[in-house]
């Protein structure tokens, strides 16, 4: 049976981590795997390549850029096939011209558009470990593509898909938690998670995987199973919701605290306001994140949104000159805010977990600035200071009271 | 009219001296030139990459090393594009696969097959500067292959033939000497030489240009131009003797303090002796330079020749392997030999040269220990002590004077 496992950055951060990842393909092997590898470039090459090329011109043409940062990863599966050779198993590296993955041009974050895997099956029927370069590809026009940031997790799930293999992505944590480890001791690893849960946990700053990597895994139900380079535990599997024989309302919690809010204070409420502003933050390619406006109060309201904090400076400039067109009072920015959500594919069929999120936030006097809320998810923006305990607090809630479980 | 010009590791040392390169670039532009840049890797970056994989394994799969080691100039010709795009002068990089440059499969020192430039003519056309990766190719089956040490410069001249082009080679010398200036204060730049002369010289161990390119050169009438990327002062051209207008008995005096002498001592002197030594070599892969067998004395001789000095202790216990088998007496090996060599394309029609060498060693008391031949070279085995001195006398007598000026 063929299997894809894909290693990141850390993973291949130096010769003894390949080594210890080749060990695992190597375990694979022996467990009867026909394995393809899939590689990111050695931690920290990528962003030392691209500092250089910023170096000489802040805004490099970004054909050019891919060219450059491509050769991280060339450079990671040439050592790992050395590595693998040198352990007695025959390797060959490829990079994405050769597989080919082949992509549309838009560099620096291409769409792959179709895979060839016939050299990868011949070299799998010849005994070679086919170890591939993650994050690249190549177009129709023969010009190096690179995939966006994270971009080797989608390289990995595309050949699983291509090869109809299942999907190993070994990474520097032992799995997806119930909630971040470092703030909530009581976080449990999840054995099993849907698409759509990763996905809402992607978008809300949860680093496992890429998170257009999912989509592309949920839209060709390819099966991720991800967990630790460091260990030998199991991690945690992500699946069609069917797989997910577990169905909780609420299958995690997350804090995140990278964006900020604004707020246009009395802006005059008539149509076309909402359009002015964000029409100008969307022209700076600037992503608007929450957004809440308050009921008009004699023909004055006032509008808040969040955006990621490294935009948070441009999108108070921006703003604050629409403002003043729009004839709107003053404009705020606040750098603390944290967005806290809990996720879960249960919520869509149980109910309550709103009502008892923001029971547990006011029991804590949490103020909430802001709601978001999708099918499985609800967000709430709260004061800084307070992210850590709405975390806590909502895990031992949620998960750790274990109240909330719904089974099928 | 289309111009190569290629940059060696050095001239692209750092991003400052991509910067002085590109500038020669543009200048070539603005006289008029179609220019095609062939770059080397950063200075350091190919050996930093060989010593990482010999850290895994000393003998790394040579395809694997292949892969590792093309990615030293992708990353240059990356740099080096997006330096000129930032001049304001629209460059595109290109790997050799993408040329492409179609070599044989014999990783590490591929043979170019052929070459399309269709890709670079279409570029050229376009108004864009193609900056292409000097020392790599790539196979019909999608291989990735390496040139070879200093391939680079094969590179720069099979694209100035396909091209129809004049070809320079910026280097960190002013071109090529008389003598090494180091040793030779009077030592000359030379303006032209022929591809003989400068082959016999890279035999010898001037380490202007790779021995390969130039007899490509050579084969196909390629104009070379030899010249310091940190002046702008005319080089060395090399180019068909024709061309070279002033024919010197002499053109250059050589000095080799790389080979080390290994002497049979006593050797029965029958037929098949020198072939149980030289193939014993041979099979081991060791190159054999200057050999010289005495005359038989009572049905014994003494048999020397020169290896590298790498090879020397290897040759050694291989020779004394073999001496015990055949009955020599004993194996000396002499360290301390250096050869100095005079080269000139107007010996084929001068005579006297020889005499006179021997003269100007004889009146400095240097004794000769073997002497080899080309048509346009001698070359002196002697004592090394005397090495420098017997390079100063020879270019006082052959070049400074200047009496054996043949002009035709």
């Amino acid at each position: 049976m063929n299997l894809v496992v894909k290693f990141g950055g850390t993973s291949v951060g130096s010769l003894e981590r390949i080594e210890s990842a080749a060990e695992k393909v190597i375990q694979k092997v022996k467990q009867g795997y026909k394995v393809v590898v899939v590689s990111s470039a050695m931690a920290g090459e990528t962003d030392r390549l691209i500092n250089l090329a910023k170096q000489i011109d802040p805004f490099p043409p970004e054909r050019e850029l891919d060219m450059l940062i491509s050769t991280g990863e060339q450079q990671a599966i040439a050592l790992f096939a050395i590595t693998l050779n040198k352990m007695g198993y025959p390797a060959k590296s490829l990079c994405g011209w050769q597989v080919p993955i082949i992509t549309d041009g838009v560099h620096t974050k291409a769409r792959v558009v179709k895979v060839g895997v016939q050299r990868i099956k011949n070299l799998l029927n010849e005994g070679y470990i086919p170890v591939v370069a993650g994050f690249q590809g190549v177009t129709e026009d023969w010009e190096i593509t690179t995939l966006g940031r994270g971009g080797s997790d989608l390289s990995a799930v595309v050949l699983a898909h291509a090869l109809g293999a299942d999907c190993e992505i070994y990474t520097d944590v032992e799995g997806v938690f119930t909630a971040d480890p470092r703030i909530v001791p009581n976080a449990k690893k999840i054995s099993r998670i849907s698409y759509e849960e990763m996905l809402e946990m992607a978008s809300l700053g949860a680093k496992v995987m890429q998170a257009r990597s999912i989509e592309f895994a949920m839209k060709y139900n390819v099966r991720i199973h991800v967990r630790s380079s460091f260990s030998d535990n199991d991690g945690t599997w992500i699946l069609p919701e069917e797989e997910v024989m577990e169905k909780v309302a609420v299958r995690a919690i997350t804090l995140d605290t990278k964006e900020s809010r604004i707020t246009v204070v009395r802006v005059p409420d008539k149509p076309g306001i909402a359009y002015s502003i964000f029409k100008a933050l969307g022209d700076a390619h600037i992503v608007v994140d929450m957004i809440v406006q308050n009921v008009s109060h004699q023909g004055y309201t006032d509008m808040s949104f969040t955006v990621n904090k490294t935009d948070a400076k441009i999108a108070e400039d921006i703003v604050r000159k629409v403002a003043s067109e729009i004839g709107a009072q003053e404009v705020v920015r606040d750098d603390n805010v944290a967005k806290i959500s809990v996720v879960g594919i249960g919520m869509k069929s149980s109910y309550g977990t709103a009502a008892k999120m923001f029971e547990v936030l006011y029991r804590n006097n949490i103020n909430i600035m802001a709601i978001s809320t999708s099918e499985i998810k609800i967000s709430c923006l709260i004061d800084s200071k307070y992210g850590e305990l709405a975390l806590r607090e909502l895990h031992s809630a949620f998960i750790e009271e274990d109240q909330d479980v719904v089974k099928y």
